[in-house]
């Protein structure tokens, strides 16, 4: 067994109304910052023991399925590292 | 003007308790997923025009500095790309 961090990243899909980062937005805007566009989204850092970098990723997955995601309105990505 | 998307990570100082971290893990566990530790960050990414990349990070620095984290509870990472 080998220690992994894998990294699952939890962000709305595109269509998806984000209010909470339309007021982050406004309030750089209003401190005198210009951009864009912001988007936000979570993201979480597992360290879990798995017998490959495959099964790792295998393991967030379904972690991200079960319950990190709401897979409606999210898409995901999963990053793995070894420790 | 060159266009970049920067993305600033916010995520608690070690040693600052997060009990939605906590939550979350336990909710795995419950799941019957086994890991070592769970940590969540906030993840923001911001679409803007600057000068060049050094522009453009100092830019997301700021940012971070004024609204993005706390300095008394938060670390941030910046990370810039070309978009």
């Amino acid at each position: 067994m080998t220690d992994y961090t894998v990294t699952v990243t939890v962000r709305l899909k595109k269509g998806v109304l984000d209010p909470e980062a339309k007021t982050t937005q406004r309030a750089l805007e209003r401190l005198g910052f210009s951009l864009a566009d912001l988007r936000s989204a979570d993201r979480f850092e597992i360290d879990l023991e798995a017998d490959d970098a495959e099964a790792a990723r295998e393991r967030a997955s379904e972690m991200a399925e079960r319950l990190l995601a709401n897979p409606t309105i999210h898409d995901y990505e999963i990053a793995v590292a070894e420790r």
